[in-house]
């Protein structure tokens, strides 16, 4: 069976989640009810990574194999046709060996977090950035993002519900930038753990304001404790915006 | 009586434009209610730009009188409170002399107009850009666009409901620039004609195409013949991100 990998993007707003639940709308439900109404096959897809409800993503890659082959574009194309009018879109398909797999052959995912840091709340950018009035020192975060870096025990920073076999994970980086009044958190590893992103960040906001210095996030790091991370950043202001593969 | 100026941002979305209606929900409304709520009083409002429904401001300016003094903050912080849940915010209020007229003190009037120019439909930047599948030459459209900087008759260019008392405007700028798959149209006027930055862009996207060259857009510009411009641009990729006073 030709295997397809898609590239998709999507705003989370109005989904509960990547994966299908069995008490709401998800993008895969989504995806897949596209697919049947393009080629009539009722198909189950695989996703680089579950993103939670409200969780927007740029580049989500997926995986699917279909009975009949077609063109890269007219699988592209029709699938945006039926997609209509949800906010979901497919940016490439591609025909891949079935070796690929969209989950396992990923080799660095990368989600960027999007703080707007202003007295105001976003208007325009409503459900696409986490709202921060108080003012935070992206470069105290950045310096303390910097503790987290590198191969780490991160149960300090995993959701009670994490499926993962280990606690241990690479991150490759854990940026922390600005541009005007939005602050950007870019992280990127082989894979995160449940929640890890959204706790990374509340965690740096906590620096962002004073209230902790660098060596809070490392003790917090080392403690292995979840409790003490700071609070879980909200969901919508985070985005998967890329996954690697060989 | 104290005069505020405020620095407004909308999601033009959910509105029938900038101006109070009879038949339908204005952003002018939705601010004259916050200002009720706050202060018990019925005001008017006088903005820098009326705009049309769907279309979103970074920067609207708008002057308001209030018959007691607050602090600058008080302002933008009780009507920000009061605008909640709808997609507006000030950015910022400042009290300033009774001179100043949000729409007759300002010199100068910025908008971006923000086009998606690839294959997928926008899903995170849905009603935020105006899709266009074909692929756009940014640099033609940038050169048609030199032809109408500087003052001219912009009939062509005019709305049929257009109220302003000439035709003649001087044009400052009009940039045409590329990010990734977004091209933006950056215009500049003291002030514009109804609907002329949506036709001017709706011009150059036949350039783009390659349906128009650089003497077309001359010639429908030398016209006067509304007939002669471009299908205008929709509306939900116009921002009106920044009014100028001296």
């Amino acid at each position: 069976m030709p295997r397809y990998k898609l590239v998709v993007e999507y705003d989370g707003t109005p989904f509960h989640g990547w994966q299908r639940q069995t008490n709401g709308w998800s993008v895969q439900e989504c995806l897949e009810r596209a697919v049947h109404r393009f080629c009539g096959e009722t198909v189950t897809l695989h996703a680089a990574g579950r993103t939670d409800a409200g969780v927007h993503a740029l580049g989500q890659t997926v995986h699917v194999d279909l009975e009949r082959a077609h063109p890269d574009y007219t699988v592209r194309n029709a699938l945006n046709f039926h997609l209509q009018p949800e906010p979901v879109a497919v940016l490439a398909a591609t025909q891949v060996d079935t070796e690929f797999h969209a989950r396992f052959s990923a080799t660095s995912r990368h989600y960027r977090y999007r703080i707007a840091n202003r007295s105001a709340p976003p208007a325009v950018a409503r459900d696409r950035v986490w709202h921060v009035p108080v003012g935070l020192d992206s470069d105290a975060m950045h310096e303390a993002a910097q503790v987290l870096v590198g191969q780490h025990d991160f149960t300090t920073f995993r959701a009670a519900q994490c499926q993962s076999n280990s606690p241990i994970k690479t991150l490759d980086r854990l940026d922390v930038g600005t541009s005007g009044e939005e602050i950007t958190v870019e992280a990127s590893a082989r894979s995160f753990l449940h929640h890890q992103v959204r706790s990374m960040v509340g965690t740096l906001k906590l620096v962002g304001e004073g209230k902790w210095q660098v060596h809070d996030v490392a003790a917090a790091l080392a403690s292995c404790v979840r409790a003490r991370a700071g609070p879980t950043a909200p969901a919508h202001g985070l985005y998967l915006f890329k996954v690697d593969y060989d």
